[in-house]
C-alpha cells in the first residue's frame, strides 16, 4: 500500500454565518468571520490516493491525470470564486474548512480510476487546516 | 544602517475591475479576478524599517511597538474584510497588490518613531508579490 | 470523522542531560545538546482534534476556542521560557521533543470541549519533529 | 507510542520510461518526464520511526544516530546522482517517487536499532509527494 | 516606483565541469557536482519587474502576461530538461546557478512590455540562491 | 555584478537586558525577552556575497568554500550555545537580532576570498528578521 499526494491551490472568498442563529450566537461563534461583505483565503488542497503500484509504470496513479481530475472537479469550480454564492456543490452549506473538505471529498469520490481516495486535507491559513478521510 | 522587518498576515476578499473600462477590456485585463461576487487571499505583509541601532537597547525599533503600529494602522482595518467595500484607506482604488501596498505605505508613513519606513512588501499568493519603497 | 489542526509557535531554551548518567554516557547521548548554559529553538506545535461536525456551525470545534485553550494551557507556560527551569509541567523531565510532546498532551487532555484530542505534533527544527497520539 | 521524524534532502536526476512499452504508451504515460537526457529534483525525505521512549534519555531514538543511518544507507548513495544509472538499490526499477520510496524503505528496514521503521515520505516537488508504510 | 515579482518553478538536471580544467582542478572545484551522469534540482525562479502603476488598471504589469512571457521564453525551454544538453540558450556555458540566472536575464531582456526587468533570482536548493540585476 | 547567497541555521538561547537600565525600563523594553533563565530560537542566517563570475568555473564563489567559511567563523561558535555567556564575539553586547547580525558581519568581513561581503540577513522567528549591509 502506497499513498500519493497531489497539492493544488485556490483563492476564494467566503462568509461564515447561519441564518437560523440569533445575532448574539452568530457573534460569539463566527465573530469577524461573519463580515457581511466577506473575506478570503488562499486555500491549499492536498488530495491523497492510496493503492498498489502498477509494475508497468511504477505509478500508483499518473499524477498528470490526478491533477486533471482535481482541476476539472474542484479547482475550476472554486478558484477565484465566492464560496457562499458561486459554488453549486457548496450550496446551502456553511463554507467552513470542515464543510468544504467534505464537499471536495464528495466531488472526487468515485472519480479516481487507480487506487482509492484516502484523504482530503485543506489548509485555510498557515495556522489552521482540516483533514477528512471519508 | 540596519534593516528590521516585521511580518504580519491578513485574510481579505476583493474584486478587480474598473467601471470606466469596457467589458471587453475588463475581461482581457482582469479575467477571473473580476468575479462579481469576489474572491480572496491570505496576504502576507512585511514592513521594513531602516535606521541606526540604539546602543541602550540593541534595537533599531522595539518589535512589539512596530507590531502594534502595523496592527493598529493596517491589520485591524483589512483583516477579514472586503477590500473593495470595507476599507476606508482603499476607497476609490482598484485593490490590486500594487495599490494595496502603496496605500499601506501611506497609512504607516510618519508613524514609525525610530528609524524610517524603508519598504512595504505584500505577498498575494505564493507566486505573486510586490514591493514599494516610497 | 474529521480532523482539525491548530498551529501555534513558541520560543524556548533547554539543556539535555540526565544527572544519573556518567559524563561519558552524557557526551555520547546528548553531545552539544548538553551545553551547560543551554541553547534554544522556535518550536512549532500542532494540536489535532478529531470528531464530528456540528451541523449548526459547520465546525468540529471553534478554532478561536481551540486557540485559547492551547495558549492558556501550553503557550503561556512555555513561550520565552527555559524548559528545564521555568515550566512546572516539565519539572523533573529531560526536555526532549518526545517528552515535551507527551507533557503537552497531558496538559490538553480533558480540556477540549468538542471532539477529542487526537494528536500533538512538535517541530523542534526544520529537520526534526515528533508526534504523540496518546 | 511516539513517532519521531528525521528530514534529509538530496538532489538527483532521473528519466521515467519503461523499455517494454511502445513509444505511444510511453508518451502518454511519462510525457516530458521521459526526456532522454533526463531532468532532476531536490528530493525531501522524511523517515518516521515509531516506538517507546527510553526513560534514561527521553529519546525514542538518538536523532544523531538516525541521521547517520539515513546518510550512510540512503543519502550517500543518491545525492548528486543519476537515479537510473548510479544507484545500485534502484537498478532495474523505474525511478518514480513511489518506487524510490519503497526502495529507501528496504534500504533502511532492519537497520533502526531503537523503535521500528514506521513510514518513508518522499517529496519530489512542492506539489507531489508519496508515503510508504511497509 | 514599484516592484512586481512572479515566481515559477522548473525541474532540470545538470553536470558542472569545464573540459579545459585538469581532473584535479575539476575535483576540487566541482566535486560531487561533476557526477558524469548528472544530478538535478527543483529550481525556483523569481522575476522582478520595476516601474510605475498604470492608473487605469492598478497594475504595473498584468501578471497573467508576465507569467506567459516567463513560460514562453524560459520555463518551456528548461523544465524537465538537461541543462548541459537540451537548452540552446545555455549552450557552451557551465550551468552554474550564476550562469543560468544571467542567461535567463538575457532571454527575458527586452520582452517585458510594461516596466523594466529589474532582477532575476534563482534558488537552486533551499540553502543556495543567486540574484542578477543586469 | 551577481549576488550569491548561502543559508545556514543555528539553534541558540539568549536573554535580552541591559544592566544599566532600571527595572521599569527593562520591563517595558524587553518584557518576556528578559526571562532570567533565557529562551531561544532557531536562527536562519543568510550570507550574501557580491561580485563577478569567474569564467573558468561559472562561480562567483565556490559555495562549498563559502559554507566552510560561515561554519568555521560563525556557526561553530553560536550553534547550541547561549549567546549571552558562550560566544566571545558577542561578549558585552545585548544579543538582539540587530547586534548579532552586525557581529556576524564583523566575523566574516575580510574572510571572503572571491567577491565581497554584501549582506547578512538573520531570521529570529518566522515574523522577525534583520539585515545588515556594512
Amino acid at each position: 500500500m502506497i499513498y500519493v499526494t497531489r497539492r493544488e491551490v485556490f483563492s476564494a472568498s467566503h462568509r461564515l454565518f447561519n441564518p437560523q442563529l440569533t445575532d448574539e450566537q452568530t457573534d460569539k461563534l463566527f465573530g469577524k468571520c461573519n463580515n457581511p461583505n466577506g473575506h478570503g483565503h488562499n486555500y491549499i488542497l492536498e488530495v491523497i490516493v492510496a493503492g498498489e503500484i502498477n509494475p508497468d509504470t511504477g505509478y500508483l496513479i499518473d499524477l498528470k491525470l490526478l491533477k486533471k481530475i482535481i482541476i476539472d472537479n474542484v479547482i475550476s469550480k472554486v478558484d477565484h470564486k465566492n464560496l457562499n454564492m458561486d459554488v453549486q456543490f457548496l450550496s446551502g452549506k456553511i463554507p467552513t474548512a470542515e464543510n468544504i473538505a467534505i464537499a471536495i471529498w464528495n466531488e472526487l469520490d468515485g472519480k479516481i480510476p487507480d487506487g482509492r481516495l484516502y484523504s482530503v486535507k485543506l489548509y485555510e491559513t498557515e495556522n489552521n487546516y482540516v483533514e477528512y478521510r471519508g
